[in-house]
């Protein structure tokens, strides 16, 4: 509906390819100073590249961003450029492709997506301030380094820490885990996905208790090795050895140190984990053997896996019907025992995620008719993209500890 | 001679250039998983890129890369590289040249110079372990959000808060603020320098007196205006217009932000303001109008400006003698008053920087003559590079507060 109503503002007079210069800003993630990418008043978008010996340029990016590749057309002085249909409003990774290589765009500030720095655009939502900064209390999102005995090596953890947090030494806060996706690392959810502007908006406003956020990387490989990444060829035991590992720097790592060094109600009543896509695969899968450790759970874009075969492929692993039963290793076997100690159980997804958007809502309702209490939640107009996530966070943190 | 050391290696039978590819490791400073920049054993590098329909492709850097740019060659598969002689030791920006347009390389972290994301190359210098991430406690780096009256517009600090901050809640301490130089922001001294790290092993030795080390960012124009940057008709006066307006945010809404934020010694014998480059320039500025506010300043390779008329180029106001009477409004005319005042004056600079280092440290032997206790560092192989200042941090932090 969103991308419908926006055609409909691109073709009517007012908002014609007319516009002037001053009918343009730069996007709030460019670099100061860069006029391009420039976001029309009517959502179009202008990205432009001086290179004048390149033969060929084209602007590609994520879901939400459009069909692209979109060719940019050469002007006599050099400089490249094209007008796109307007974006979904949120977060979009992109890139240029020059000559043939991927490479970023100058203009633009970057975020860690798809393994590496890659740039990215921030299309205004009307109406949407819930991850704006506001004039609020503000908490701080700190680096927290740590030696993770299970890998033997340093990590950092960004922790925010709400507001009020420094001013009242003696209080204790419940914590939140929340995880990013494949190709993302720790710094996705304050970069991209603003957790740290919507805990302070919700926490201003009343609609979420006060609590810590942690954000660790979600790799746990050994020193040097590239980070977990899927292939055709990668089973459900290869996903389970590299989750489990990462399951046992959180449990064993992450935790008492986060214990140790803020002031957290250290108990499962009082702890939630959360992640999106890959992090909330691995949200139900350390779920699955710690619920010891948490009484909150949420999977924001996360695959559902069906099978229970270690030799199986991943991609296999994902269809067919849910079993509540034998589903991650029993762990909604028996409905009653969760309920009484799950305090929530989260699903979400975009309405834009074809499969994974009939994956989830489906496991959701075979949950839900076996007896296990489930709250749905579904993003209206987005697609597997930081927007989705967003909203997500708004609509999770309000449920948390109470 | 560090140069002509590693070039006497490179020339040695032992360091042909027959190298195996055990021989090579990825810079420290590459996304995980990427294996170009890759360095050799004999301090070489190889850069790699992968642009089959590309025509040219170079590597061009910054200060102590070498004297580029350096053309890769295409090989069969479209793989283009080239292997570079031993770069000085430390941290050093580089961007590839893609049929003439400069871009970053995909396979490096980026770091935030020349205005922009940019790649950057970490050299290992043997025996340098001063801000190496060690098994030391570790204090943290804070977001720091606050509302600027001076300029109505939210800005974000990073703060690097002790070891111990947390846990010593009744404890206070003194504060270093530390600006970047020109074309970089707040981000420059923790990523790109270590500062964190080099705090950390500093106090860990019982070298330095636990402090807080505020980190800005340099620039107070208008919303969305352009950070300031130097052209060939920058005067004195549009400096000094630039720099009045940080010192404005520095002194009405930095200080007293960090002053109600953190448990500070909220007075000028415990407050030190130092910067490298443009960040040395704005110390010395700040300085000479509010001595009040600092006990500790250091300038790290900042221009010194011999000028005083406002219309003067400012090329031609960092020419001539250094007049220690009339030089920064007066601010070392009394030296039997600066000298009670000033618990330390700091200039630093690279034995590389050929004018700058001419420049510096013939003020300094100035200031000296007339009777200004001043230290003069001198760091020794590099050139206006994180290395030096680095060096620099590890020199001043010691000599902070005592």
């Amino acid at each position: 509906m969103h991308k419908l109503w926006f055609a409909l503002l691109a073709l009517s007079p007012a908002f014609s390819s007319a516009q002037s210069a001053e009918e343009s800003f730069p996007a709030a993630s460019n670099v100061p100073g860069s006029v391009s990418p420039a976001i029309h008043r009517d959502g179009r978008v202008t990205f432009t590249l001086k290179a004048p010996q390149a033969s060929s340029l084209q602007v590609a990016g994520g879901d939400g961003l459009g069909h692209g590749p979109f060719a940019l057309i050469k002007g006599i002085d050099g400089t490249w450029s094209v007008t796109i249909a307007p974006p979904v409003p949120g977060f979009h990774y992109y890139w240029f492709v020059l000559d043939g290589a991927p490479v970023n765009d100058p203009g633009s500030r970057t975020y860690f997506g798809y393994s590496k720095e890659t740039s990215g655009i921030e299309i205004p939502e009307a109406g949407a301030d819930f991850y704006a900064l506001r004039n609020v209390p503000h908490g701080q999102v700190r680096e927290q380094w740590y030696l993770a005995a299970t890998t033997s090596q340093w990590r950092r953890a960004l922790v925010y820490t709400p507001p009020g947090y420094d001013e009242h030494p003696a209080k204790r806060y419940p914590v939140l885990i929340l995880q990013h996706g494949m190709g993302e690392d720790e710094t996705g959810w304050t970069r991209q996905g603003k957790a740290q502007f919507i805990l302070d908006n919700l926490i201003a406003a009343g609609k979420a208790r006060p609590m810590i956020v942690v954000m660790d990387r979600g790799y746990a490989g050994a020193p040097g090795a590239p980070p977990f990444a899927l292939t055709a060829n990668t089973t459900l035991g290869d996903i389970q050895r590299a989750f489990g590992r990462f399951s046992d720097v959180v449990i064993h790592d992450l935790i008492p140190t986060i214990d140790a060094s803020y002031r957290t109600i250290a108990d499962r009543e009082h702890r939630a984990l959360a992640g999106l896509s890959m992090g909330g695969m691995q949200t139900l899968f350390i779920a699955s053997h710690h619920l010891d450790s948490f009484a909150y759970i949420a999977s924001l874009s996360g695959p559902i896996i069906r099978g229970t075969d270690p030799g199986e492929q991943f991609a296999a692993s994902l269809r067919g019907p849910f079993d509540t039963k034998t589903a991650y290793d029993g762990l909604f076997a028996d409905p009653a025992k969760f309920n009484r100690e799950v305090k929530l159980l989260w699903l979400g997804v975009g309405s834009e995620e074809a499969q994974l958007h009939a994956s989830i809502s489906d496991a959701a309702a075979a949950l839900r008719d076996s007896g296990i209490r489930v709250a749905f939640f579904e993003s209206p107009g987005t697609a597997h993209e930081w927007q989705t996530w967003r909203r997500d966070l708004n609509d999770i943190a309000p449920r948390l500890f109470r």
